[in-house]
């Protein structure tokens, strides 16, 4: 049975987790921490948790919390809040599982580079952890988050970029300098807090490109494709948001380095994935969309070749919500404890 | 391990039981039929079923399909199909569950006069049946559902209504000739059949009242509660659709018959609901809404008075594809085989 | 040339005014006031408006608003704001429409009574105004509306459930204590200030019931229809919130005294309305619903009875920001400027 | 006073149409013709037109139809319809608007790679009009639109591409193999004819990229950014729909030849569409979404470049049921007609 501490419960990442943990076989919560509506159970807040999970939501200070034995302490915290938390709860002995761009990063140069971008202070709170960290896409990493003290979630654009290009990167089949990703994700993507551009009527019937001047997943959706190509790999990513709750549709463009058929490459995907059950592969018929994955951990991949440019196009389905985040996050848990990958994440989506 | 056959596999109510029934313990599909995409395995016209149901959609004349050995053999078809098929079933030494009209009555009375203001023909099929079946809410129910070698599904509107009613008029606290249930549901409640009505494009941004001149729910709830009241409730009943996909949202209106506070009313309701776990009770204060009940099998009921002119009024959220129709389903399957009420359908719903 | 000022020129109100008069070929716009944004073309904030009105956003105490030349000042402003600068800009000459509820009450006892209910001060700034200002709903207070030199421009539900009851309630055709109205709004309804509950992911795929308390609209109603009866009608009202833009869709019920056929009614609202252009009446089997009127100045009334019940019921639709605000608004500035009362406002929906 | 005859009145470009014209002060509409619903009223079917255009729905053989005097025949009808009819038109002395790709081509050559491509028999029906004809984007074509006798409006996605990418294209800023354009629709781009695909349920919250092998489009792009750039240019098209009615965003990429600022860019495009008043062109800061555009002809174009990569990124939204089809129909009738281009077209989108 795993101990599961959450802190930042009460956002769109640590409600999701609960959602899941509490249909869990194999783990436990056992505090709930968050700035908001303290001293309240979170089903009177979350009235679907009813019956779910009806702990209070504490202080980070309160005893329950702060002692709270932990198999691992999740940080569903914005960017520059884990870093510094990460050394205490390593410290009781329990494992970290991070949300933000903490600890995506293995060294100070890569993270300030991230910060710059994301327009945060760019010194590391914690880097006498980087190294030890782990990136959290389980699909690439899956052992280094078996072992690893502290992993960082990926980012949702970014798990949705590097699932759908890492094989074809691994194979070496595209120019480096070729990739485009453009990516469309659902309005929960940008969390919890309110926005006026998130506020309902102005996000009813409208669409847009944002960020424009550059998005902070980049460094991540890089940094990995880089690793997985063994070369440089630099591209330009496009954020958009589109009227609809959960989802992300990211379609990836590539040029191939020689003409490939989409047989060949729906193979490829399909035998580098072989031991991945989240990640499914499609050629360029099948009728998959994003409510294929809706309310899933499931990463769909459409693999196609644009024969008249000679271009790699992938289109890559997640829910940002879930395989973009809390899903991913209940996989690392797993690994991170020792259980099975896909324990209480192994359900379908509802159609329609 | 109770073993299901599902005819009219492929429309929204089919292909939620099998969604269901994919991650219940003790239950096993045994056979799907339907008419369209025969031959095809379910998972390849519904990619999100992969690896959680591949079987293939079968002919109703398909040995594997006519001869499944099944406990249980569900229709998901539209009126005036079960009915014919039922005999066959029972003969087979399956218990019959039922998603039309068909049987929903339990005299051949009742059923004509359900049958003619639904535009159908009066006469029923299978008139031997009639009385030995059972109304398929088991809140209401339970013992005779248990019991019954036929059980009709209610309608999805009638689920919301009764339930938010029943307590109220067990009590006899209301005129019963002063109720008014106004009734909004989600488009995917008219089921998956093409309607230029339902054309996305023609939804969009619209909401309109239908059937002014008579829903054929009217005759399931106002059957219901009279049994509760002990003497004829007749009702105004409106039924209106809304631009989302799951959910109803009932607002229910009676005369009270004497002034009462809001609190009494939520402990009645509480108390008549005490043993039925999938409906929750709330004052008016509470956050309910029906994303509350989104993807779930429980019913919201918010319970008030307008002191002003002494109305009882009671809004009841439920998903019209889960408790409306797939979730009583499989509460009804529980018990028609002996299994605990809940299994397979205690889970929360997903924020947000 | 009807010249306008508009304080709170950047809500929902202020820029759905501004849309109107810019295409208007009698009005002309002297000065835009709000607290946001000043010193801003409205079009920077606003692109949509870029070539159609490009003034500049004033503080209220900028000489270019405060000197404006105007014949109507226009308060788009919440309660309480627009009953304290009314009498400066009467002095100058101009008269007032106001858009919240400081002037849809003629007494200083039924301002308290509203004023109370929306859990404000009761006592009104103005009180040497009431008595002199008009009900801003051209369709029952057309010529007073001329004259008076203050109108109060109606609440949105209001509109819907008055132009709905009025012709039955002129002719006495129901039970005064019988009235239900059952409304539902677009979320634009809740104004352009940021909430949790209008949050896109957290109203999207959601409905609810809200104020169950009580909603200030409800004495305007009771208010205007007594007046038609000639007798105190009292009524149940309910706010429901779904999740599309724009749109309300009323169902008002009430007890027949009398047994009534929908063919008389229908041809007693037409009669009503005979002189109302934007009000159109059809019978239950029209195919209308709120896409009709979206984006217009209508309030399209569907009709109908049942008998079973010997019910009136009317579904009332208009658009919340148009017939319910803006559109309104611009129907009374022409009235009080002497303008035909369609000009720059008949022109027909957008179809899907 | 231009008298225009619609043929394929009742899709959706042809209620469209119908909207515009019924507003147009110096147009007249002299015959409506469909296949559905002919002898009733237009605005029996489509109420929101009451009152605004009561015309019959006639059969195309009806005399009233058939021997309309009218200035301009527009087919607001499928491929190969227009074709076969545009003769007769012409003969009675009327010039030809079509909506479908029939007339976008100027040689037999391109359109049987247009048909083929789409799926259609590549023989053309009218092949003598073939290089008469102009391609209906009057912001490319303006003069060969007021002369030529026969007109193809352009297709939807292609508007948006083309008018995001001419400027560049005319001034050879990029390699012209190297353009992406990643491409979102509202779901009313697929028309008005049911499919499973676009039934509101299956579509609700619901994304993906379709026609992957191949979409019609691609023809018409890479034609005139050919003539633009005076070279062939060559580009991958992808087309994906999204959960809203009206809007298109193209995101387009190219690598850049040489590097260049968002600043000269943005001063460059500006400059190419001085004298189009329906092109608005905005930096990367600027609040633009499809919003802006909604319900009207304006093309709005945001131009950035992503300096990492040296690629020009334009995000160009267009209403695809305006500017990309019947508000760019109108703005060339009245060219046809020698009328100003943008009147009864020139006003703003409505907030929210």
């Amino acid at each position: 049975m795993v101990k599961v501490k959450i802190v930042g419960a009460t956002g769109y990442g640590g409600i999701g987790l609960i959602e899941l943990l509490a249909q869990h076989p194999e783990a436990e919560i056992v505090a709930l921490v968050a700035r908001e509506d303290v001293g309240r159970r979170v089903s009177e807040v979350y009235p679907h948790l009813e019956g779910f999970c009806d702990l209070p939501i504490l202080d980070a200070e309160d005893p329950r919390a702060a002692g709270a034995e932990a198999d691992v302490v999740v940080f569903s915290t914005p960017d520059r809040v884990g870093m510094f938390e990460a050394g205490k709860a390593l410290a009781q002995g329990a494992k970290v599982l991070d949300f933000s761009g903490d600890f995506r990063f293995t060294t100070a140069e890569a993270y300030a580079d991230y910060a710059t971008r994301h327009g945060k202070e760019p010194t590391h709170g914690a880097p006498e952890l980087l190294g030890k960290n782990a990136y959290g896409l389980a699909e690439l990493h899956r052992e280094a988050i078996r072992k690893a003290p502290v992993v960082g979630n990926p980012g949702c654009f970014a798990c949705s970029c590097i699932l759908g290009l890492a094989p074809a990167a691994h194979a070496r089949l595209f120019d480096p300098m070729s990739v485009i990703c453009d990516c469309k994700t659902g309005v929960s993507g940008a969390g919890k807090k309110l926005a006026a551009t998130h506020h309902f009527p102005a996000r009813y019937e409208n669409m847009n490109a944002y960020k424009l001047a550059g998005h902070q997943h980049v460094c991540e959706v890089e940094r990995e494709l880089s690793l997985q190509y063994g070369e440089a790999v630099r591209l330009t990513f496009t954020a958009q948001v589109v009227p609809l709750c959960r989802g992300i549709m990211s379609t990836l463009y590539a040029q191939l380095a020689a003409p490939a058929t989409e047989e060949a490459l729906v193979a490829l995907y399909k035998a580098f994935y072989k031991d991945s059950p989240f990640v499914r592969v499609y050629g360029s018929k099948a009728p998959v969309g994003s409510n294929c994955v809706a309310r899933t951990n499931f990463c769909d991949l459409v693999v196609s070749v644009d024969a008249r440019t000679n271009r790699l196009r992938v289109v890559s389905y997640i829910d940002n919500l879930m395989k973009g985040q809390a899903g991913s996050a209940l996989q690392n848990i797993n690994l991170m404890a020792g259980l099975p990958e896909t324990l209480g994440l192994m359900r379908p989506g509802m159609y329609p």
